[in-house]
């Protein structure tokens, strides 16, 4: 596979994806045999103009476990060029002299495709700005759930909580829309529904799905739950029904007993009290299994794109 | 010698520490060599919830003379997931997926015991909370008396300044308690004296203790003066003393013409103004040698619980 | 060529410059095959008391195409240690049994003399105060001026923008007058000129210079047009012809036009508003050639200061 760029979701056709997974799954090998010395010439930088620790140390552990090694900037506000009112494309052209691949967390929806117009290494595109994508996380997600359930086509999934700002929500839902027979639930109060650029797409490509504002009545339907953050600042006039909004979207224990037998439950982390903690030893909860797959799967792009 | 974490000072038994210092030898002969690669497959992620750039370096340089790798956080105040109100233990077990060994310093007393009851790697406590534990420094402290004296049996050591809340001076007294014939002199304005659960756990395990003042007093006694910093503001309604007190806890050239043969001076560092400069190129003034040993030291217990 | 520690310009010869080159000529061929694993041993410690993420990264980049290993502080001033007032010469002290080699950036004029005196290992002036030095950055500026034209003897060069607290401007001063018939023009509004400390010295060494303001009609004189940022505040009360002034001293594709062939013009970066994006695909703009010419100066003066 040929990769020179992981900007976002779209880019990836199912081929891609397959192959994707499959180099995942040998990168698990890899993991299991405590890594690989191969990349040791290779250099990746973090350059994160917002900070997200998890998602660094995530890079950078995929990139350490090839052998490779890591130039870190944990905030790049700071970064005392980009303080002082450099252009991100020149900031981009000097770090590709530094490293051979660049991970980049942007504030600004775009800032990974300017990035990669422009530079002579490879961009990893970590997250740009809120509505964004972050096409990593949702290549990890799908991995987890073609791993735990051996196939993506034909699934019920119910993507819930926060959707309309919710980088990693968006682009799964890219690329679930490319496997056959998938049926999309996206649950949300009304004020965080999925936008209509998205629904738009997925109506073009002939996806199935359904907008539900009821949790409740999901749970028992689907294969898989991918469950997001509200926040209480974000429900706007209805922030006085957060605390109904946050119960009935709360997974606890006698919610997942109402649960399909073999479904799981996904969560991007950090969760606050979107699951109850009593549910992390269940064969449902996913979540952790989920984050280690990340591991693998930035491997398998880390090395990708070294080699294109 | 198994070990899993390394949480607390009381945790390590005579045979432990005997055992311990023997591989901390060990590592200053691989030193002196430029270090091994020994653990080039390992990982080492600091977590650091408060700034402590001194420690952090140090278990980092540690690490990489073992030939090992690092995932590095300065402030995980700022670590996203935490600062979003993410849970300790999802961000130990988060991180037990990215690395082989966490280093942690956390802000609460009793976070490394929280920590190590969940992780999935071992956990080493760099200090936790006010009035914590900072194990590591306290078996670097003793190994320094050690390497300096000998033996540690049968040694009269004093240890100064602000004893309430030393993190340093309560891990070391536990250890110094486990040696036959140790006498130790708690140095302390009254306000800063050594708080009644240190004495009362000495008085259990029948250590020799002295409650004293007088710093002048006790100079020309002792083996081992442990110097620690007073600060203005922790002196309370005496704070208007302060000048008076550092004047007499201060150690110049005068002070060690006046001390025995053979005894040394520690000091955990930074010093503020506890020490001369003037003093820095005496024999007893062991205090760097002291964070040189600090390397072995933290090399030892890094390869003992990654082999544990 | 022996080289204990980087402090300042001055302290390189003509040979040693000479040899420095051919160092650098061949760490661009060791860059080529993907780097070195020769200093795998080996440690550096960026400790920067302000914060400067290009000069880091482009240091810890050399470091790890070396094979060597980075212990990183991004803002020293945040450095516990010093933030609780530990001296430059304890940080130092300490630093040193960290690492192999310290790279320094400080916010006083002398610091990184300061430090020299007191390690046990190199140090390497990163940069230190409004004023003070920079002279690995004045390294890879000459040595980009030497590759691009073969030769410095019997340049006309023009150093231009902000020259009264420049620090690169200052460090590349001293350089050049070390080499034959060299011509310097320092090109500046009046309240930036070069200060007198530095021409008294070119004086003093028949070093061939001259002041000018006229942006526009030194352009087509120079070999070597050596453009900096000139910030609005540092105008004083010439403020108000900030725009007219920053407007003479843009470098647009126009400008360029009028330059003699072969000519080419560098630039420290960041750039703000000095040079227009249209000029970078021109042959003249050697700037992101220089950046480049960094990591190779910097990998050969690490090696050179590590061997010594």
């Amino acid at each position: 596979m040929k990769l020179r760029h992981v900007v976002e979701s779209q880019q990836f056709t199912l081929p891609m994806l397959m192959e994707l997974f499959q180099i995942a799954g040998q990168m698990e090998k890899v993991l299991a045999r405590g890594g690989t010395q191969d990349y040791q010439s290779k250099i990746m930088a973090s350059l994160f103009y917002e900070p997200s620790t998890r998602t660094r140390l995530s890079f950078e552990s995929a990139m350490l476990r090839l052998g490779g090694k890591i130039l870190s900037t944990e905030n790049a506000r700071t970064f005392s060029s980009v303080a002082s009112g450099e252009s991100l494309a020149d900031t981009i052209r000097v770090l590709g002299d530094f490293a051979d691949v660049i991970v980049l967390r942007h504030d600004e929806v775009g800032g990974a495709k300017r990035a990669a117009a422009v530079s002579s290494v490879p961009v990893v595109n970590a997250g740009d700005g809120k509505g964004g994508q972050h096409p990593t996380q949702a290549l990890l997600d799908l991995y987890t759930i073609y791993k735990e359930r051996g196939a993506i086509e034909g699934l019920k999934i119910a993507i819930a909580g926060d959707l309309a700002v919710g980088r990693t929500a968006r682009s799964l839902s890219y690329l679930l829309g490319k496997f056959d027979r998938v049926m999309i639930y996206f649950v949300a109060p009304d004020v965080l529904q999925m936008k209509s650029d998205l629904l738009d797409h997925l109506a073009e490509h002939d996806v199935w799905f359904a907008l539900e504002s009821d949790f409740s009545k999901i749970l028992p339907e689907v294969d898989v739950l991918y469950q997001t953050r509200i926040e209480r600042e974000r429900l706007g006039d209805r922030a006085d029904q957060y605390d109904e909004i946050a119960r009935s979207y709360f997974i606890d224990a006698a919610k997942v007993a109402r649960m399909k037998e073999g479904s799981i439950i996904l969560h991007p982390l950090p969760r606050l009290n979107e699951i109850a903690p009593e549910v992390d030893g269940d064969a449902h909860a996913a979540y952790f299994r989920q984050t280690r797959n990340g591991i693998a799967v930035r491997m398998a792009l880390l090395a990708t794109v070294l080699e294109s």
